[in-house]
């Protein structure tokens, strides 16, 4: 199986005469929502960046910690409305949080006048427009960038994203899907059509806007499905995944919502693999992420809970096997807003800025 | 295949004697447990039944209000240490809520001057002993008995069940299951070794003992999997199942702990059988479930929350298809408490009395 | 201190006509919030009313089902529109649960036609017009109704309530101080201006319409105050209690959001008359609350919590004195829907329509 | 009034050969509770510091991440037992987090040979060993040492603390309290006998130690009340502020656990000085506090929510008046856990090495 078009032709190349070793002005572009705060609060605690424009249409003018008082005494900047010209002057890295079907209009704006952006929604993790007919339901206006995005996931492309001038940042449960599937895949290890993946995320997960079927009364000590019949995540899980072990994947995917904040808990059921033991699934995921600074692969029988990760940009793979019905389970656990967005398009900046992967990310999750 | 053990040959047959039309008195044997207080709440609210005695070892003395404030002006009754003898004379209906590996000791000592029993523990839903040895871990001391109690499942068992003097009242996993598959076992639809089970469990049911593992701090915001290599409920579906629809069923099953009080939420996935549509499943179930007041058969395209039915006795069905992977998905909920415990044994105990299957089941979730 | 305009006149009675001793039809003006939901759900479960009319601008045509699941299986009844005419047609008893300011206006439409109307918004708990506008901040367009309705706090109105035809429905913040303070308030023990109430509420207190500071992430693990400059609750629960107590009562009050759905928790700080005992106190209350059953005067030394309470339309009251400091401090807690909403509206139409006080008020509170 | 034994004499000096200017070795005596992980989360993340020695009794020999997965990859450190000798070769700062009554053991057999000792605990915290009489209902074994150590809420004692070589963190609620009236204590503002706390606690400051009464069923969903007759953190409020004002300040203090995992919110009443408006409040308090880089003075009208501060080290003050009843209301915000225990131990440690108070806690409160 071929699929040359999912390799980024790495066009926009970096500029050559940006200096790297001085701290790196930083936009946020859509602060307003959980994943734009979650980067301003990021980029705040980044030793080597500086946040110099953050932008809100609906909150022009009001202060970031009028939103997130856990800004206050932090920054005093303020939401400003979206220009590509003024953005291009005050800031040189873009992390670009936008809702799904907004990117795609606002990127190629900048992308000339950036040295380089990291885009947080869908826009461009596919490499197909037509897929997004089909799964996001809008025509993608800027096709010709979609095959020189690089997907970025470091742990499966990290060297593509070191080169790359924009890189499309994973969706949340993608992430914890492609984590935990990923040394299967790339071993060959994975059957056609034959994962199953339940998926159980926080309500931070449906972004900050109040919705009748995310208020308290209506959430709490309440646990339910959503997008039964096709979740927007599944093709590009599918994608990443069929090209990592070059065979095409289908995933059956039920996401749910729990009475929590963050987190992402994806349960995966696959078939074993021939006689495979815990032992050397762990082995197996052990090698594959021995130079994965955030992914953290439990021993055998160890099993991960979401708080474990919370706040912080770490990945937990928790494996095990059943060997009674023939399958293998794979646990993976995250923090929506940072390994799922606004961590995840950190280390990728890290990567594209020559900085230590884990600059800035080195929080440890708040526990209990 | 042919398993006839697994018919109570009813050999505790009701008392003839016995006047069914007067209030008749119950005993709730382990009454300071979750389950054991929900039976007591039942109970009072039942307009047909009287509660005359209730016991606890540990709380021995104790007003049941001190252990359940909301008991306060319900009734004055004190936690009684079990006397067999004592307890046939106070009452002649028993629900039977000890922990696994209890009941098996103690019911053979009041079954004889008993009216019925209903047994919410697992002591007596498996038809073999060996699989107790195998999937909980001790010898059944009783193994005569294993035969001879029905399996409270009344969606499925209404007929024997309102023979029966022993009723093993199924575990709150195994009812959301068996009620999300009974019609497609029933109508032979279900693959060899095809389903997979993925559970959402409210704290509650994990029981009343302060644990490390579920004290606030360490569940709240919290959401994880236990049991994966194999929980004891497994085999409890198994058996049903297979004996439904009369062929060997084998289930992946992995539960999860959610951040809440209440609730199961089955997620059930198993090979979409022929090109059945959504239409024709809510059909099929809606003529299995057409005499079952406690099941709703949500319309296709619905689906449930647990929060539908917090506090009181339904299930909800959510059917889908995903017609691109070729699986059907279930999603079945209920107040484990309730349907899964209490509820059921409540309403076990109406089909034996002869009383009306929804007598003291009436009350309505509360909701929000 | 006298204050005449307090006590009803009692200007719009029951018609004569009516027979009170086959079911009563009922109508939910304003059904689809959360208060609204909760009347369908208790009238629903009452012996001796039929729900024949419940309405909802926004959700006409719906089904009652679709916004409450709780309610399949239990009523096909679907949201209609508000009209005066059909309303009175259809039934002769009114549950008026509308934003406040909406119910001055139809309310006086359906009194006449009806055998008897509750009110469960603030349009006529208050005897003045101009504290509408100093509190609620709207001029009330129907002021010749303030001293004709009267106060629905049946613990201490219950002769007046029963011979009323409109009944203004307390809120939940006075329902839980004025039953907190009125044993003490009577017996002329609360000093001037002496008054603090510190009180928690449950985020269904704020009301079914999602907004952004009651958005699930926004409110969970999250405590704050609000109103801190004079909530609308105020001018009630002075003006109840200082014509119970024929003396001015002056209260500082502070409410809170806690996360949690239900429940309202009121600590109220006053001075220790004389040198009153925890004994002396709970005697006092007992007394005054003997005839009560919804009433639940904790022995010395209990401490309340909202969930015992919780679904039910208990109220719990636990007393301590602090000699160190001198204060006496109460706890009060109650279901903000129930005792502090719909419940109470249904205990106020038990009494209104002769029937037993508990009457479809029996609901044991879901624990845990 | 004259308080000289407040005054701590400094005896315990810190040694003078101590090289400051390198990484400081640091033991976390008590490592397995809530605190003790909290310590070592920010001793980890402090760039200064190095984390040397962890003692658990019950847990000896386990990896810390064993207990607190969000440690895995950060520290393969195992708990020890504890043992003077071993500790003071190990380490030179010791921050001591034991529950109530086993320091004051402890720190005298270490104290010698430490440079500096953080007490989480609240040994050392009262002048008068009557006192632990009184409200701890213990003996103190070592009352010469009362006089000695510095009260450690750096906001009123940074100089002492900054040359102290013992001192006593303060608890949660009166960290909360004593910040709240500070300002106003100083200036002679409280009045005697005046000040009503109420405060409110997520569970985790109730500790790690699993309990019936915090056991997530019991109190998700649930707000109660404890300690109504008295808590030990009262003595340490009053005397603080007593010592500030130079004149008695006596509190009622009731504190309520709330279904959350951090926080601690206190609502502070008191009688308004003069005709002193929320403006001139504000003003007070901005100038107390404009060089505590932690403490965060809200614009008048603006309230906190205790997930302003999740994670964080800062305290948030929303000040108001309630010129209607003549009261000041102070609302303050903290994490029990930071701010309220291990975080204010690190900024006493930082200010005993001559750190920059906000080394090793700039970490941003993670929001939502």
């Amino acid at each position: 199986m071929s699929r040359a078009n999912l390799v980024a032709d790495l066009e926009f190349r970096r500029p050559e005469d940006v200096d790297w070793e001085v701290n790196l002005k930083v936009a946020v572009i859509g602060g307003s929502g959980y994943a734009g705060a979650e980067l301003v609060r990021l980029v705040l605690g980044h030793p080597r960046l500086e946040l110099t424009y953050v932008t809100s249409t609906r909150h022009e003018g009001k202060r970031l910690s009028s939103l997130y008082p856990n800004l206050s005494k932090q920054t005093t900047l303020t939401y400003e409305r979206f220009s590509a010209a003024e953005s291009v002057e005050k800031a040189e890295l873009f992390l670009v949080a936008l809702p799904h079907g907004r990117s795609m209009d606002i990127i190629p704006q900048i992308l000339e006048g950036a040295s380089g952006v990291v885009d947080l929604g869908g826009d461009f993790r596919l490499s197909d427009a037509q897929m997004y007919k089909d799964w996001y339901g809008f025509s993608h206006i800027n096709p010709d960038y979609l095959g020189k995005a690089v997907y970025g996931l470091p742990e499966i492309n990290r060297e593509a994203i070191a080169k790359a001038s924009l890189v499309a940042n994973p969706g949340c449960y993608p992430t914890s899907v492609i984590l935990a599937l990923a040394p299967l895949a790339k071993g060959g290890h994975i059957g056609l059509e034959a994962v199953l993946v339940d998926s159980k995320s926080g309500i931070s997960g449906a972004g900050r806007q109040a919705k009748p079927h995310l208020h308290f009364p209506a959430v709490n000590e309440n646990l339910s499905a959503y997008s039964v019949s096709g979740h927007q995540h599944i093709p590009e899980m599918e994608e990443q995944l069929s090209v990592l072990g070059d065979s095409l994947v289908k995933i059956t995917f039920v996401p749910h919502l729990v009475p929590m904040t963050r987190g992402v808990f994806s349960t995966v059921y696959l078939e074993r693999p021939g006689n495979m033991t815990v032992e050397e699934l762990v082995q197996l995921y052990e090698d594959f992420y021995s130079g994965a600074p955030f992914v953290n692969v439990l021993e055998g029988g160890c099993l991960p809970g979401t708080k474990d990760v919370t706040g912080s940009n770490y990945c937990h793979l928790g494996l095990s096997v059943d060997a009674r019905t023939g399958k293998v389970v794979i646990l993976s656990v995250l923090d929506n807003l940072v390994k799922g967005a606004a961590g995840q398009a950190i280390q990728n900046l890290n990567l594209m800025a020559g900085f230590d992967e884990e600059e800035g990310l080195k929080g440890i999750a708040v526990h209990p």
